[in-house]
């Protein structure tokens, strides 16, 4: 059967059909961590829609599963390909098919990386707006396929806020238009939102219609803020919200993410103990704002330091940025995503440092603290098995359950930008209830009645 | 069976049960200015969640559909409750749960005006973004049903833009509490955002956990700009919108329009042919925005004042609000929702006229230009028929379906912010075709397997 499947698709796709051993082993993982468990029959780089459509036709006919790919970089092992399955690629569909500055409008394939169309948008004198911190290397498609975040979304808003519309490939190879292109629209039900953070479980993106942000005018501020440790500087961060002073990044790091990105950059080791928020303003009042938060956390006792040039703003966040290669150094990392209201931030880093502590675990947490994710680090031990599967030991998992019930009892959220994927569908009836699991799992059946779109993710029990 | 249903409500509802003819009368219409055949059973005023539960058990028991309404101030005929159904008004349950400055959320029931909310959050510093027209009658739980609009979108966005989370009371009396509270948050598919502008189709809202923004620092800048004619006035408003410049409202009256309400107003007759643009400006650059919004407005040919004072701002502001007593005047009126992309504002009006002149038709037509949503006014003579219904006459019905066509065609939508409800369900598949017009209908038999909530509005055929 799967040697028939694998010919329908050559047949009718050719070379866009790759069966080579090195394309369906890379087609297993994402940059989770994890792989999927044996290889997919086969990697499909789609080069059209109706290359899709096709795939999809073939699979609905044979019954077999189909995982949506673009660039591999999610973080909950959503678009991992496994054995039996299909690994569809929309990597290569990757152009850029209208933008409008008139009605800040872009149309685009899925494939394009989300930096490659922030640069060419930025020739309109545009931008759009979501800005994981993967932007270099991940997909249009796959940030609105995981409802993916950034630094910047309390101030610009997350990707649900800037899509207009979505083009989707049902289970069975029909296309469908959802969405409209107008800043204004309530025909029927709002598919286009049902369709973010989905995470392929519904249909496949084609082609998304993006709403686009003008180029923010002024210059931008830096602040670079140490505390005496991390619950010092959470508060700060929450007098920041409180105060109304908006600011466009806010980060905090802890005082393990710390010393060990200043490891990793040379940069001499930070005091014992000590957290650092960043903070950038922008806009025309970027000045007066940088100076009002300046005066907040310092009376919150930081030590602030404020700089107007740009490029010395880049240099303050690039310790940030440097957090993932500086994790990798200490071990294997399972990445947490916790998301948890402003105001709950100090007694979340509460939580972590009782469950380090009572647990023996190493947390380093790094947290998007103008709207309140936090991604606690859990550093282990492991090595590959020799199915190439690196498992995440169960002590770390309970830890992860412990800090999932404690970000749930804050009014907090499971994930706030990597979404479910494998990694945490065994949670996530204990966030929305059953009663809501199942209405979601029906949910995905009125669009893929056979159950052959990403099966075993999400909503699998 | 009906003397049963309302026998069972009465018993487990006591005087929350209205039978009067006078309520269940009332019922009947909202202010499309249209009402549904027949009495409904029984007019419900829900105090509770556990009302609202119970309610839709007896329903649901019995087979008995059920109409959701709040203050039944909709345009679209979408909560009106006729033969055989129970009107289940949540109106009563108003009360704000939580207001939360440092998070930037309020916890509401559904029944608050939305302007009573927001001179509620006012004290704390805050408000809720949507602003539809209708802000000072209408409930927030119906402005989420209806996905409603506004004149502030195009700087501060749609509904979906301000609502984190709904608690859902579906068609068997489950009670499902949908989103978070956090600005993140990506766990499972996002139906808080189908439940915006699902028109009572897919359950009734109990609940609302709104995302608020800080009140907006700064003075408010008011121009009003005059032009030879209305494409004049629609040319410069998408000249601002391409500048960049962002206002906070910019409206558009044409000619009928703007000489309407001078007569109601006694303010003079303007000359013939005049339409004009009201553009607000806000924020910390309010005065610049003002002026550079001034120059494009005269480089369009625009004769403009700017006035830096808020009372005569609002007076500038009273002009595009009293829009509906001055259509009243001049017979009945089917008020139509087109929207458009901006840069196809100028193209919409043509067609506006061309079917005014083609058909014999007076459409005075008013606009939020700076989102491109166009409310055209047809004018007719009608009165009520013996049932108190009032038929719009076929040949006004043709006109629009010229205007939906050609809205569409120019990249638009049927409806920007009032919804389908029963006026424009014969036009839904035009637009979303007949594939996603079957999947959407199969998406509400999940939530309501029997389809008693809302039957007839919006999907029947």
């Amino acid at each position: 059967m799967s040697a028939a499947v694998v010919n329908q698709l050559i047949a009718a796709l050719g070379d866009a059909v790759d069966i080579t051993e090195t394309a369906r082993e890379s087609a297993r993982a994402d940059k989770s961590g994890h792989a999927a468990h044996g290889l997919p029959l086969a990697l499909v780089h789609a080069r059209s829609v109706s290359d899709v459509q096709e795939t999809l036709r073939i699979a609905s006919a044979t019954g077999t599963p189909v995982v949506t790919q673009g660039a591999r970089t999610g973080l909950a092992g959503g678009a991992n390909a496994g054995e039996g399955e299909i690994a569809l690629s929309v990597r290569t569909m990757d152009r850029i098919l209208e933008v409008r500055p008139d009605d800040l409008v872009a149309v685009v394939e899925p494939g394009i990386l989300n930096a490659d169309l922030n640069t060419a948008l930025a020739e309109h004198g545009m931008w759009w707006a979501p800005d994981p911190a993967s932007r270099a290397i991940s997909t249009v498609g796959g940030n609105i396929a995981t409802g993916a975040g950034g630094l910047l979304c309390a101030k610009y808003g997350v990707v649900r806020d800037a899509v207009l519309g979505v083009d989707v490939v049902l289970a069975d190879g029909r296309l469908l238009r959802l969405g409209h292109r107008t800043v204004k629209g309530v025909t029927g039900l709002d598919l286009t939102s049902l369709m973010i953070g989905s995470e392929g479980t519904l249909g496949v993106i084609v082609g998304a219609t993006l709403k686009l942000r003008r180029t923010i005018p002024g210059q931008v501020c830096t602040l670079a803020a140490t505390f005496v440790n991390v619950r010092a500087a959470a508060v700060a961060s929450a007098a920041v919200t409180a105060s109304g002073v908006q600011p466009a990044i806010m980060e905090l790091m802890d005082a393990a993410s710390l010393a060990a990105v200043h490891d990793l950059l040379d940069l001499g080791a930070p005091a014992p103990g000590v957290a650092q928020l960043t903070i950038q303003t922008d806009g025309v009042a970027a000045v007066a704002d940088a100076e009002a938060i300046a005066a907040i956390l310092r009376a919150a006792g930081g030590t602030v330091a404020v700089s107007h040039n740009a490029e010395e703003g880049e240099r303050l966040l690039a310790i940030r940025r440097s957090m993932h290669p500086a994790m990798e150094r200490l071990g294997t990392t399972l990445i947490e995503d916790v998301s948890v209201p402003r105001s709950a931030m100090p007694a979340m880093f509460d939580e972590i440092a009782r469950i380090e502590r009572e647990r023996g675990v190493v947390i380093p947490t790094v947290a998007h603290a103008g709207d309140g994710n936090l991604h606690p680090n859990f550093i282990f031990d492991a090595k590959p098995n020799v199915a190439g599967i690196v498992d995440v030991p169960e002590y770390i998992w309970e830890a992860a359950d412990e800090l999932f019930t404690a970000a749930l009892k804050l009014g907090g959220t499971l994930t706030g930008e990597h979404g479910i994927g494998v990694l945490k569908r065994r949670w996530l009836a204990d966030e929305i209830g059953d009663d809501q699991w199942e209405l979601q799992r029906q949910l995905t059946r009125v669009f893929d009645p056979q159950g052959i779109l990403n099966p075993g993710k999400v909503f699998a029990p």
